[in-house]
Order: C-alpha cells, then structure tokens, then sequence
C-alpha cells in the first residue's frame, strides 16, 4: 500500500458523508479510536464504544447519521453505515499499488497463452498452453496456471497459488496465496479390496468479485462443475469439495468445509470451522456460528447453532459422561413422572 | 482430460458388464442421469434414484444387475457393482494426458538426481541431490523434491507441492497441489523458562496407490517414520502427525486430523473434521462421521459419532446451557428416584 | 540432518546430566527404548513406562534423577529433565546440514535485497524490492519473500513458502513449507447488496524463537499488526487471524483458528482443532484440550474443554436427539421436585 492525504472536505465527499468540520483539514491515515494520532480518521461503527470518542485522538471521525454528540475535539462525518465509508476512506488513503505491466524475465510462459498487454506476471510465474489472463491483472510470483485457465480483468493472484487445468476466475477476484483451484475431488469407487478414482472432469467456475484466502482449495466438479457465485468471501484454509454450488455474496469464515454436491444459497453467513455434509440445500441467508454441525438440509433462513462452548476441564468431564446416559436419562424422567401421577391419583382417591 | 468415443460393445466388455441394447451405439462422455445427453452412458448406483430412470437423455446406462425394468429407452449395462464399472468407462472415455517425457527448461534438477527418460519433469520444478523419480511420473510446474527423495512409477505430482528430504512415495501415488510431504513432527521439550525442538529425525513413506489431496500436510517422524499403507486415500487440508501410521485402503475426508504416533487400522473410513488424539489404535475397518472426536482406543470395528447437530440458534442457548448442567441434573434424578420409592413404600405401609 | 558420533563421557556433559557407567563407549544415534540397538542412547520420561527398561537394547538411557533402579545392562545418564536432555542429545548427534553459503542461480533476487553473505538462497526463490535476509539463514527451494521483508538471523524457511509485503520474523525462526505469512484479514463491510473489502494495512510481527508448521495461514493486521510473541510455537494448518496476539511461549496444536483481534496470553497451551472466537482475551497459563469451542473471555489460567468424545453411531444417535430436548428436560425435572414436594407436604399433613 502507498499512503496518500487527502483534504477532510474532498474526502468526505468521496466517501458521501455529510460533513461537520473543518473541509481544509489534512488527513493521511485511518486508525482505530484508540490508536489514532492528529491527522488520522477513525470510525464509530457501534454505539456500544461511544465512550471511546471521549479519549481518541482522530482528526474526524465517521458516526452514525442519528447520532448526536454533546461536545467534541474533532470533526464528524455522518452517514448511515459508517463501516462501509470507513473501508472506502481507507482505500482512498491507502490505494493499492498500480500493477507493473509486463512479464516477469523469469516466468515462463506458453506461447499460445493471451496475456493483456497491461498485466502484471511476476517472477517465476508459469503460464500453461491456452490460457488467458484479463486486462489490468497483478499474477505474484511463483503462481502457476494451468492449461486453458481464464483469468478475466482486474484480478489479483498472491504468490504460489495454484489454478489447475480449464478453471474460470471471474473479474476483481481477489485470491490469496496458496490456494488450489480445481484439485481432484474426492471420488472413489469400491472394488472388492481397494478403491479406484472416479475421474474429475468438471472445473472450477468463479463468478466475478469473489475472494479467496490463502491454502483454501476448491475441488473441480466429478461431472458438471464447482462453482462459485459472484461476490462470495472465503477465507483462508476452506475446504470446497466437488460439485458444491456457493450463491452469490455469501461468506465463509477459515477452516469451514462444504462437502461434495451441497448447494449454499446467496447471502449466506458461515462462521469459521462450521462442518456442512454433502448433497444438502442451504437456504439464502443462513447464518451458521462457528464450529456448527451441519448434517441436514436448512429450508428456512435464520441463525443455526451447535456446539458446547468450552467449561473447566473437571466440569466438562462430569457433564461429557452424562451426554451418554441423556437418554437413559430422558427414559427415567418419562418414567418419574408416570410414577409419580399413579401416586397422586391413588392419594386422591 | 481428451475425450474419447467408444462402441457401446467395446466399452461393456471392457468394463465387464452385460450389454442389453445395441452394441453399435458409440458413446462418447459420461455424465449423471439428469443431466446426460444422447451419446452419453450414465449410472444407477441406488435404487432409490430408481425414477431419475424415467426422464434420462443418457444413451445408456449401468444398473445393478438383479435390477428389473418394464421398459426403457436407452441401453442397459448390468454388474455388480455399478459405480465401479462407471468409474471405469469414465477414465476410458477420459483417458488423463499422457506424459510429455523430458524435462522443461526451467526445471532445476541436480546433476546426481535420477530421471527416468519418460518422465516429465514440469517448467519451474526443482529437484535436489540424489533425489530419483520413476518412468512415466509428472511432475508438474513449480514441485521442490528434496535431497534423496525416491517418487516410483507412474507417480502424478501437481503444481507447487513439497516433498522434503529423504521421503519415499511408492507408485501410482497422487499428490495434488500444495501438498507438504515430510515436514517437521511438532516435538517440543520443556526447559524452564522456554520450548526446545526435539530434532524430527524420521521420514514419511507412501506405499503404492496412494492419493494425497491438496495442501494436506504429513510430518516425518520424530524417531522412526510416518506411514501411510497402500491404497491410502486421503483428502485435502488433513493433517497427519509424526509417526502416524495409516492402514492399507483407508479413506481420510478433508480437514480431518490425526495426532501423534496414532495408528489407524486397514479399511477405516474417515469422515471430515475428525480429530483423532495421539498414541491411539484404531481398529482396522472402523467408520467414524464427520467432526468425531476421537480421544480413546478404538478396540473393535463399528460406526462411531460425536458432535451436536445444528438447531436455531434459540434453541441452540437454551439447551447448551443446560449441558452444564447435565451433571446435576443426572444426581437430582437419582434423587427424585430415591425420593419417590421412599414415598411410596411409606404410603404402601 | 548428517549423523555424528559421541563419546558417552562427553555426551553426558554437553547435555549436562551425571553419568553412571562407562564414559567410553560410542554414542551414534538416538532410539525409542522399544527401538534402540547397541550404540544408541534413549531415555524415560515417565515412570509409567519403567518397566520397558527391562528389554531395552539402548547402550545408555537417560533417566530421572531420582528413579532408582535395581541392576541394568545400558549406562544412566540422570537429569531432572529427561526429554530436554534427550531433545539436546539429539541435536548434537544429528546437527542440521549447515547452510550452504550463496545465492542459487535460478533465485531471482532483486538488486535493492540485502543478503547476508553467509545465507543460503535456494533454486527459484524469489526476493522482492528492499528485502533484508539476516546472517545464516537457509531460504528454501521455492519461497516468496515480498517487498520490504526483513528475515533476522538463523532463520529457516521451508520450501513453498510466502512470507508477503512488509512482514517481519525474528532470529532463529522455524518456517515450515507452504507457510503463508502476510495474507490479507478478512474484513468485509456491508454495503446494502453486496461485501466491500476492507483494507489490510497492517503487518505480522514475528518475534525470535518461532516456529510455524506447514501450510499455517497468518492474517497481516487491518489496521495495527498480528502479533506473534518470541517463542510461540504453531503446528501445521493453523489459522492466525488479524490483529491476533499470541503471548511469548505459547504451543498452538495443528488445525486450530484463532480468530481476529483476540489476544492469547503466554505460555498457553492449544491442542488440535481448537477455535477461537474473536475479541477475546485468553489468560496466560491457559490450557485448551483438543476441539475446545472457546467463544469467552477466559480470565483464569486453568484447563478448558469442550466437545463430546465419539460413541457407536446407534449410541449416539440415541443421546443427540436428546440434547435438543436439554431444556425441556431440566424444565421437567423442577416440575418433577416440586409436585413431589408438594406431596410430601400434603402426605405430611
């Protein structure tokens, strides 16, 4: 990143917030509350930190339209979602660096690909038969793309990650280094005594705008392929297995894994290390905590759950040995309560 | 993958199947019963698919042979097993690419390694002192081989994984990309104030007809190797500890990790996020599902579960508080039991 | 790793314990006590294991202080710490191949890169603008160090590594293989239908004495750095998110999460699989049992669990179908003791 500054007044406007202060006041980085120094924009996102405002040392800080401030050493600016003008501002003062066009000396690079004349191929890059790569592309080094890989426009590929044969990435992807698109999928038959690879013919289809975080791998489809709509985030370490159709903006956080065949619906929210067994259909706007279990389909929206949330080892250990008598438990309970309505029927009587 | 066409006759009696239907058809892809066009040959593994059969376009399709149909417009194939025979015409069809012996340019290779002269050897690869790979291997672009790394016949190595010094990989393994093979066991010895590395001093050793998924990781052994048998199947993003050893034919889904000097039985099968604690043994042919945790010897074959499945998360508070509490609730059980024979054996007086 | 020889006397002293046999004999490798032949030393660490001693082929064994044994065939080397005289043992008898000092032709390393003379720069690495590589450091086959890197001295870096822009690892690092060092966070800001990136303007800090295990994904921070403190040592696949503090000393077990801005305080210890949400703050001196689901503060040092361990299949059906009537069960059981006591009353009457 290359820092800038910009003029609060000019700023502001960019980022559509109304502005309450002085328009001439120089800013030249974002910080949060607490670590902000003169010059500096912060955000408040959540009433529930207002306090903080009272001891920041921000230049301006970006609040919610409605809320209303008794006194302040700083300038505001107001605007419904204060997180978003923030990662905008931040983008502003912080533009990423332009790419260098051209092809690194020692990438290697077929002679039949189609690389734009304005990407950026990075040293030790290696570039298969047929493959293209869109205008404006940074492509770090050490990444390799395989035969007929497409790369459209606008695309940043980390170092060492890995775009395997016939996979498609959409524009403005952003994928993170170390990531393997269009690995085997998992597919074996049973012979009578070993198994034998069902061959994994699809491809990885990315839409456009999709992010992907480091060492995360998406499985080619076994037939028909695996794909990802347009605007879905993914960190780092998922696991995508074949055939598994993720719908467009949805997000998955680290170490979640999606089995083969399932269908996540668009606008979704996956929490990291959640579990989701294959051939299931997730409905749009799910929400999954982190670690939750996920082994059937999910028809309605809504937040889903499962887990138990960490307790003293000696307390665990007394409770963990009952979730094995719980329904030898629940049996007695039934039988408690038969019991005890006879006892109080003979006593009426 | 390159497209082949078979005769209807020809593909049955190489995948040992009982044609019913014209053996001149040419078939030409395979595909799944919903989606399958004329020419293609497609599936019935399961009998509760049975009326997907109804709407198929598939030119032909391998059923069960004890399987009776009133009428049909396409061609049967019938065997005992189905999804292997399919899995079979599957690769005829789709036969991988051959190698294109030699090797590339840009490949670093040490005088004293050993290539077979029909291997190929990928562009950016690197291959270090004393290091052999076998007839007819890919090696595919930017794959480091490590000092006195052995990589027998007819091995397929993908973009940008590792096999570090001294590790053996037996034939016909696959390795996909962003493997690491033989990385440092997590051996630590205490002192006072500090941890001290305790040298990892063994090797990982494949056997024969293992496949690897990407960006899995298997330490080398900390005294004596790690092990995987052959037939191993393992998926991406699993983690094998030091001096694990994994039995002949066992199946590991993705994210699954096996700690310290565990040795899993022959034929288990492995569900994803499984975490399996150290210094076990795992009885060959045991199943354990998806997110088990495993902390205790596994004695005897069977089907093995843990975890929650998810609820709303409503739901999902109220009862996993009350998981705290499971162990007084099991004594206040015990109570009421105690407390109502006593009452009724006082009212029987 | 190339394997020295030792005389038992010298041995002794180098690993500071008291012997007790013949400071003459040849000392050539290090053995499990199952394992070990003539000419090798191994130790015991656990009196659990004593009475393997019995058939031991070990020439010496390293053994605690105090135990006191009745007659034995192998030479006894005493210390209060077994494993860390064993662990230093080791090393003296298996030193690490030194570095062999230059840059491989094939590195491409830019002009502006400082190296230190005495580095070893391997086949394919790549080095970026203004770059600093400290005395003594081995960079494997295959890494990525992106601008304005700084790698002190003695460091190791496994091949397929990235350590991206701006990154800073201190002395005597451990980096293993596909090591990602320097991602971006995951920071996404809602806008009304879709996800904007936030920028990732922060850094990771690495601290001496680090080592990090293949294929482990650190987040750069979002605004401030993450923060890995001296010592820490982190196994394979685990994921580091931004602004995440990790307290000096502290063991993270493969496959765990941390999620962002949580700080760990020092010597933590975190199995496998652990997750971590985020925002927190872990006490140091904190121990989490392997697949802990930690969603709180955790103020006191102490153990910490969670998770149910696997049962047979049918076993645990039974019991999860019973977790989500948790609730209602408890409710029942208050209803149970009071109608129970209500009776008693009225029987009391």
């Amino acid at each position: 990143m290359t820092a800038q500054s910009y003029r609060l007044g000019e700023l502001a406007e960019q980022i559509d917030c109304r502005l309450d202060g002085d328009a001439s006041l120089t800013i030249d980085c974002v910080a949060t509350l607490e670590q902000a120094k003169p010059g500096a924009l912060s955000f408040l996102a959540n009433r529930r930190y207002q306090k903080t405002l009272g001891h920041t040392h921000a230049s301006a800080v970006i609040i919610p339209k409605a809320l209303t401030l008794a006194s302040f050493p700083f300038a505001l600016l107001r605007t419904d979602n204060p997180h978003l003008a923030f990662a905008r501002a931040a983008r502003l003062l912080n533009p990423p660096p332009k790419p260098s066009p051209g092809i690194a000396d020692s990438a290697i690079v077929h002679p039949s690909a189609k690389i734009a004349p304005d990407a950026e191929i990075g040293p030790g890059v290696i570039i298969e038969q047929d493959v293209s790569v869109g205008p404006r592309c940074v492509i770090q080094a050490g990444v390799v793309l395989g035969r007929r890989v497409a790369v459209a426009q606008d695309c940043f590929i980390a170092t060492n990650a890995s775009v395997l044969a016939g996979c498609e990435i959409g524009a403005r992807a952003h994928i993170d280094a170390g990531v393997v698109i269009g690995c085997e999928g998992f597919g074996f038959a049973r012979a009578p005594d070993h198994w034998e690879a069902v061959p994994q013919l699809g491809r990885v289809i990315i839409a456009d705008d999709v992010s992907i975080g480091a060492n995360t791998t998406l499985d080619r489809g076994s037939i028909g392929d695996t794909v990802i709509e347009r605007g879905c985030k993914i960190d780092n370490l998922v696991q995508i297995a074949h055939n598994v159709h993720i719908g467009a903006h949805t997000v998955i956080a680290a170490q979640t894994g999606i089995s083969g065949s399932t269908r996540i619906g668009e606008y979704c929210t996956i929490g990291g290390q959640v579990g989701i067994a294959g051939h299931l259909e997730i409905a749009p706007g799910s929400t999954f905590t982190g670690m939750t279990m996920v082994t059937g389909h999910v028809p309605k929206a809504g937040i889903y759950s499962s887990g138990v949330p960490a307790a003293s080892n000696q307390e665990w250990r007394r409770n963990a040995v009952r979730f094995r008598q719980l329904d030898a438990m629940a049996r007695r309970l039934d039988a408690l309560e038969k019991r005890l309505t006879a006892l109080t029927n003979q006593q009426d009587e």
